[in-house]
């Protein structure tokens, strides 16, 4: 008996081991697809798509809100043409590798005028916290954001 | 031993249920004790000895960063007599009960000028990620804040 539950436990481990080393990429992975459907079908339906129901939201320079319902009656307020490119930099899993977060940078870009000129665009890094539902899907539970240094006037 | 196992799952049950209720409390505790070493021993003192060694810092405004010797150092030039007060709203932590973030609202204060007038306070939101050590103490791995509307400016 005390060699099955070693070799049990030995089983145990290497499939912890596994799972420990999953949430990250996964997360990564889904922030990635997030990003990929922002550009493809709009900011607004990307993050109704992804958020929690239950969502944080702390836009820069307005008080936080929460829901998935308020975020899509905000987002919907989004002009037509603006674009949210964004790529995470890294992931960060807790301990039990059903929650933690991504970060990464962002470009902000307002639709183009009349005239067809594109308005500057607004350079900023994100912090996304992510947590895997019943069903294994990860959803962001919360969303913040700042500005970032332009990289160009860096040069 | 079917029975036992059934007892001891339900025993089991009831301890991950009392774990489960606890993480949120505790991180609510930290940050307002965080908070109090801020104003009783400065900013800097605080988020020194609150921060994981890995922590992730998102400085609005300016590029993101990592690790407890880099934030002692960038928060060592914080000027003498400026002031940051803030307080948790709400914390969630993940299933496991390990990690979570806090959020709340802040307000920085500039030192006073020379002639003892008090410049105008940045207020702003945050999230605070934190996860629980080997030792079971609650250190922040990632801090993002950004801009809140000022509240007076609003009645």
């Amino acid at each position: 008996m005390k060699k099955l539950l070693a070799i049990s436990f030995a089983a145990w481990s290497v499939a912890s081991a596994v799972a420990w080393a999953g949430p990250v990429d996964e997360m990564m992975a889904v922030d990635r697809a997030f990003a990929a459907m922002a550009m493809d079908e709009g900011i607004a339906a990307a993050f109704v798509a992804y958020a929690s129901d239950d969502v944080r939201m702390f836009p820069d320079g307005g008080e936080p809100y929460s829901g998935k319902q308020t975020l899509a009656e905000r987002f919907a307020t989004i002009p037509e043409g603006a674009t949210l490119e964004w790529a995470p930099v890294e992931g960060i899993a807790g301990p039990s590798g059903d929650f933690g977060f991504t970060w990464g940078r962002s470009v902000y870009t307002g639709p183009a005028s009349s005239d067809g000129e594109k308005p500057a665009a607004n350079h900023g890094k994100y912090v996304s916290i992510w947590q895997r539902d019943e069903d294994g899907k990860w959803k962001f539970v919360a969303d913040i954001g700042n500005a970032n240094p332009d990289p160009d006037a860096e040069d």
